[in-house]
């Protein structure tokens, strides 16, 4: 049994939580907001986030950081991108003992071009942490707290972490997998928030399966180019992290960045569709930072380039996909993965 | 304008037709049936397969299989993977001019264990062809006819000849990349149905998205393995007739395959599947197939095998499945990629 905190009660918090405490460890489940932490531990419930689930009873929550730091051997941050780098600033004042990190963020930092497990390290002090841990691949929340069958990459540059963060999480229903090639995992956790986005115009537009395929396939190629160039296994990119979270992202209508794409497909303005949703959209931000990775790292990616255009410059979504769908190179092999 | 025969008018004999007779061939489209011929050639439609659907009319079909062959410079084989050596066979006894061939099939010969292609160059003498081109990738035939946009990939040994099929179909809905990677495009035309029924099976046990996305990573893993071992380029299976077509395949409910899967998943037995869907199901061939390809390349398919044994040896799909999540090993590259 371990003293595990999750920090952030969303659907993926709230889920990744259940498994711990489902697997016996001493889970303390963190919340900005009292009266939510008071739902979980007298109701236990999180009717915002999981409508109709039961959450175990062994899984308490608390909204003081302090309380929620200090009961932890092992810190699973589970925050939107954007708020990471002041949480983890918040969590340097307080953190005495030092601790295993596991994020579960998707993301990339606009400007710095940091990878999740970077601006943790920036942020918490080296004699305050062990190597830190990316727990990524596909899967929905609402599947894993109905115990469905869900696979999961542990990634670490530290095996031992990872196979630690494996121990801590793995059960019958939830099982996960370790690799070693931590960028690899991140860059693709990240990046098919662009695609997912990418393949929600497309559908918006009108267009079908095929011209979907099409955008996810060269979508990924184009991910795993830059991911190379920025030091990662290729393979990592046709794995769970990369080729099996694309695929639930690119075709679940429950996808927030599907959604939002679909939205902009349908002739809405980015504006519109972010007041809308009332929700966090990781892949409008990521475009912004992939456009950034593709010049510091001089690969081209048509694919993100064309969604940069729509998103930040006014370009008619349907102009820049059926552009994409037109360039001039013809060989499949060289166009998708030879093209950097 | 080339003269061009599609043999077989099915949904996607039918698509190839109406996009070669809209670029201006000369296209002749040849079906056993005489009033299917008829209603094409009458009324330009073919109802019972693209129902809905003006074909273009200058599209002429013919049943008789001489005139069609004696018209041709190109012929596509656009039949089920079962009738390709008879028909082969009929039309070497017909052919007098030497003439590039063309196949959309997606299947292996299961004891010879031969690829379409292969099949083609046996029975149609080398004085009487080119090299064969193969065509394939994420294409539903619907769509096709709709005009949206759609990738697709000519394959051949004979650049030039995969660079004259890229020629004869590109236009602006429909565009045509070149590989010369044959052995991996029709490897992963074929096997793509062995994890499409995989994924249906999974959501007719009632499986979600999670699962779904980690059968689809590990089916497409295993079959990189098998094609690297046959002499394939490994980014051919990331592709348009990979991953690509695997996409398309495994998320569409208008699948066959995948339907046949997920009848199966709710607890049919594979006679009352094939005898109630009444179609073609290349998807069980090619797991018998696989299964055989695997032994002889000595490559572990762990998701073939937990197919074959649902299939044919009467193994119930969720314990077939459910074993398949929890195998042992723990490192995801070496478990998906490096295992053979």
């Amino acid at each position: 049994m371990e003293k595990v905190t999750v920090i952030g009660a969303g659907s993926w918090g709230t889920a990744i939580a259940f498994v711990l405490a489902e697997n016996g460890h001493d889970c303390l489940l963190w919340t900005r907001r009292e009266q939510q932490s008071f739902e979980i531990n007298e109701r236990h419930t999180n009717e915002a986030y999981l409508p109709g689930i039961s959450l175990p009873t062994n899984l308490q929550a608390v909204s003081d950081l302090k309380t929620a730091i200090e009961h932890a051997e092992t810190i699973v941050i589970a925050v939107p991108t954007k708020a990471i780098r002041d949480l983890c600033n918040d969590i340097a004042g307080i953190i005495e003992k030092k601790c295993l990190f596991i994020h579960v963020s998707k993301g990339i930092e606009p400007d710095t071009l940091k990878r999740i497990s970077e601006v943790i390290e920036d942020e918490i002090s080296p004699d305050k942490r062990e190597a830190v841990v990316a727990l990524s691949g596909p899967s929905h929340a609402e599947e894993v707290v109905l115990r469905h069958p869900t696979t999961i990459t542990a990634a670490s540059t530290d095996q031992l972490s990872a196979e630690r963060v494996q121990d801590l999480f793995s059960n019958n229903y939830f099982r996960v997998y370790t690799n070693s090639d931590l960028i690899g995992v991140e860059i693709g956790a990240a990046l098919k928030n662009v695609i997912a986005l990418a393949a929600g115009i497309s559908d918006g537009i009108g267009y079908g399966d095929n011209a979907k395929a099409a955008l996810i396939t060269r979508g990924l190629a184009e991910i795993s180019r830059l991911g190379v160039k920025m030091g990662a296994n290729p393979l990592t990119f046709s794995g769970l992290t990369g080729l099996g979270d694309l695929i639930v992202t690119c075709t679940s209508v429950h996808s927030r960045n599907w959604k939002a794409g679909n939205l902009l497909g349908k002739g809405n303005s980015l504006d519109e569709v972010v007041s809308g949703m009332g929700m966090v959209i990781e892949g409008v931000r990521t475009t912004k930072a992939a456009h950034q990775l593709a010049k510091r790292y001089e690969v081209s990616m048509p694919l993100t380039e064309a969604l940069y255009a729509i998103l930040f410059k006014d370009i008619p979504p349907k102009g820049a996909v059926d552009e994409l769908m037109n360039r001039t190179k013809k060989h499949e092999i060289e166009d998708f993965f030879l093209n950097d």
